[in-house]
């Protein structure tokens, strides 16, 4: 973690910052965040997800009490104050101090920033393992703070020695924890499209792979999964990570897939050029 | 709320308890909570709620760092210190201080006592109004800190002059925001079983009911909720809450239900009769 926080328009020390125990997070779990990077130590897309941030607030009924612009000055002040090389930036909007254990108060709002945990570069090579799962995120299209299905079956991840959970409902795959999944067929690449978060990675990738491939977003069976060429996941720390195995389908033998190599490729590209530009592009 | 909390073991001022920003809670709403209250200054049943809280605990791999026998004596003395007369006993756990934003550290536990917000005596009378959404809580079986959806659509609950919501899933009912629902029909007694929390005044209620009605324990359909003779609702604020009207439909059109009236008045004796013998009773 950073040592400057931002908590309700003020920048404190890490140590100083504190909310005290009404607040609705701690009560009730009511809350939304965003979470972007840096990429070269300029944030990425970072317009696209201060929108994601106040429409998923707007979505619970909460008002952020600042203005994109001010979000956006105490960003660059607190990657300056906190001089890590590559940042998270964890943006949260809690229900605020609650009078009755219930209705929500004025919100708090308060920025971190932490060190990133990227995966081990060798992921991108041999790929990582998921664990399926039945679980439809609830408000699935926003980006609340509830977390509980996935952190509550922690140990079933470790003991599977699997990287993350691939929620399903039914028979149609959904999304992992903190990411989007994509799979490929006769170089179609398909994504499911509803009863997710979309994204901004998600969009980024979509965009990319629309130029050299067939995209398709609509529901996937788990049977398709099964039946897939390549399977990969997106996220603002994953980027473009390959899915070596799912429960005891294995998806790379020898070597990466042509289609999740070239997406790779393609979105290292987008990172470099975006960042250099020293602002967000106009991948929606 | 009260002038003092228990905070990870020690009695602080309400205004001196606060929880750092990377608590799991405020950035996940990883957490399990439970609320009981006095009766007559006393706790009421506290050994049944302080059995669940460690079970939710347990269910989501968290361990409450205290016994129950310091809980209780911690309970007692904050009980005296706050002098409130009829008081509300909130009990949570986070999942602590996180290194990396999502894995738990160690939890962090705290207890506030508060006024309790006791609904208006009238509505024993003419009962309240619910308004179904069709939502299946996360985890059911346990005490979660998530009430992203019912807090949400608050706005909703109240242009529709509602008390609270009844969630369905598909054209089964299963509970109020934070109650139990029982639907009477033909002098019998039922209430969902399966896919809820199962409250510990339900469990009381479903006791005393059984010498003087048969009682099932099943799903109900939406079309038998609409036909039923009497509807109401349990908790351990709302005691045994009669209910009105739901959507359209009106269960209560004169004066309350026959079983509705001796279930409010079996459960007011007991109330008075646990309370008046400084323990819980073994009404399973």
């Amino acid at each position: 973690m950073g040592e400057y926080f931002l908590l309700n328009g003020k920048i404190v020390k890490n140590r100083d910052a504190f909310l005290g125990l009404t607040d609705l997070a701690l009560l009730r779990g009511f809350g939304i965040f965003d979470f972007c990077r840096t990429q070269n130590g300029k944030p990425l897309l970072l317009d696209k997800y201060l929108d994601r941030l106040f429409n998923s607030a707007q979505c619970i009924d909460l008002k952020i009490p600042y203005s994109k612009e001010f979000i956006k000055e105490s960003i660059y002040q607190l990657l300056e104050k906190n001089g890590i090389i590559e940042s998270g930036i964890r943006m949260v909007l809690t229900g605020g101090y609650t009078e009755n254990g219930y209705a929500p108060g004025d919100p708090n709002f308060f920025i971190l920033i932490e060190k990133i945990n990227f995966p081990d570069p060798s992921y991108y090579d041999k790929g990582i393992k998921l664990i399926l799962h039945e679980h439809q995120r609830e408000l699935s299209h926003i980006k609340s703070i509830n977390y509980l299905t996935p952190i509550s079956i922690r140990k079933k991840i470790e003991e599977a020695n699997a990287f993350d959970v691939l929620y399903h409902s039914k028979d149609r795959i959904l999304e992992v924890s903190r990411s989007n999944i994509f799979i490929v067929k006769n170089n179609t690449v398909i994504t499911p499209r509803e009863n997710i978060l979309r994204g901004i990675t998600r969009t980024t990738i979509i965009s990319l792979a629309k130029g050299n491939f067939k995209v398709e977003e609509r529901d996937i069976h788990i049977e398709e999964l099964y039946q897939a060429d390549e399977v990969f996941m997106t996220g603002t720390t994953k980027r473009v990570l390959p899915v070596r195995e799912i429960d005891d389908h294995i998806f790379i033998k020898d070597s990466l897939g042509k289609v999740t190599r070239t997406l790779k490729s393609l979105y290292q590209e987008f990172e470099n050029s975006t960042s250099a530009i020293a602002g967000p592009g106009d991948q929606g």
